[in-house]
């Protein structure tokens, strides 16, 4: 592994339902009350054109991806998204909350679609290059994170797979998290909101005391 | 190499303004005579998603893709053209010409941008996994090319590059066609059009009779 690790790099991982909008709205704040420039993104987008990539990897009307490429939209979009947005913000010193980065990949398009490991392995090497200092992990069993996600409404095309999809990103997130504890922090969120929220800032504070 | 050879796959290939709309008719109208179906497409594109993709690839008021952003949206479109519409159409016995294959990406990808033509392979192994039997190479001198292409109009994003990349362009793909002498067929496309139309459809032809 030749991954350069940015301390100031902050992600956060889930499968649908897991309460991600409510934790990032926590982990801006407290970065905000430090004082440092905090930039918060997502992905699939994060720039103009990756969030146009968003639209036709996610919408309902479009044309369905095959796997192959939908692994690759995936990664121009990443590739985009680094070199245009998160290494400039790193530079000059912000913090980055990414809702979402990498390991979605390894969730998503490897365990999920079953997409081959090494070849992402290999994207992640050759067209992303960096990796969070950390990781938060928000776990919840499928049932509950769908039936949260579809209490919000209209569904896109990620979003209306089978529950055995589902079951495969949260065993792929959580195989992803066993493999690297140094950098994953896993968060039961089943709990309340609030309390998952202050787990995550909790975790966070803990990073930066020691990355500030 | 694991290319799977398709010998009613026909590509033509070559640098802007060298006259690829004009033998693509020819070529066409020949294959039909011959009373076969004609499926005739391009890349970027060939489908619906494959061609959205196009556009965020050459439009001029998008953000512009970084190096590998480009090259995996190209991929992307490819994977999905591949699946989508070459394979079907080959399946059912018809011929497919396309203008632009995966040759091109070794020649503006690669050759002209810099990418990694080994990683391009790799990639045309993993997501593409076809070549076609026969490719012809319109070749002509950068200037005389160029000056024909902005003849007609406004430019896209890859059109609007100075010369030492069409320069790149060209050298690459005459380094395609030397190292794979039984796959091209290289046309001056300085003659006039009506004599280089011909002398792509007597190749084709000779193809399709050892190949019919």
């Amino acid at each position: 592994m030749t991954l350069r690790t940015l301390p100031r790099l902050v992600t956060l991982e889930g499968g649908e339902g897991a309460g991600k909008s409510t934790v990032l709205a926590a982990l801006r704040e407290a970065l905000s009350a430090s004082g440092s420039e905090v930039v918060s993104t997502r992905e699939p987008g994060g720039t103009p054109l990756a969030e146009q990539i968003r639209s036709l990897l996610l919408d309902t009307h479009h044309e369905p991806p095959t796997t192959d490429a939908e692994l690759l939209l995936v990664f121009a979009a990443r590739a985009q998204h680094v070199r245009e947005t998160i290494l400039p913000a790193i530079e000059r010193g912000a913090w980055v909350i990414s809702d979402r980065f990498t390991d979605a990949s390894y969730a998503y398009q490897g365990a999920a679609r079953g997409g081959d490991l090494g070849f992402i392995a290999e994207l992640e090497q050759r067209v992303v290059g960096i990796e969070p200092g950390l990781t938060l992990l928000l776990d919840v069993p499928v049932d509950v994170g769908l039936k949260r996600a579809r209490g919000r409404g209209a569904m896109d095309r990620i979003e209306s797979e089978r529950e055995d999809f589902f079951e495969r990103v949260r065993a792929g997130y959580l195989a992803r998290a066993q493999a690297q504890p140094q950098r994953f922090r896993v968060i039961d969120a089943t709990q309340p909101q609030a309390d998952v929220a202050a787990q995550a800032v909790a975790h966070l504070r803990a990073w930066m005391e020691t990355n500030a």
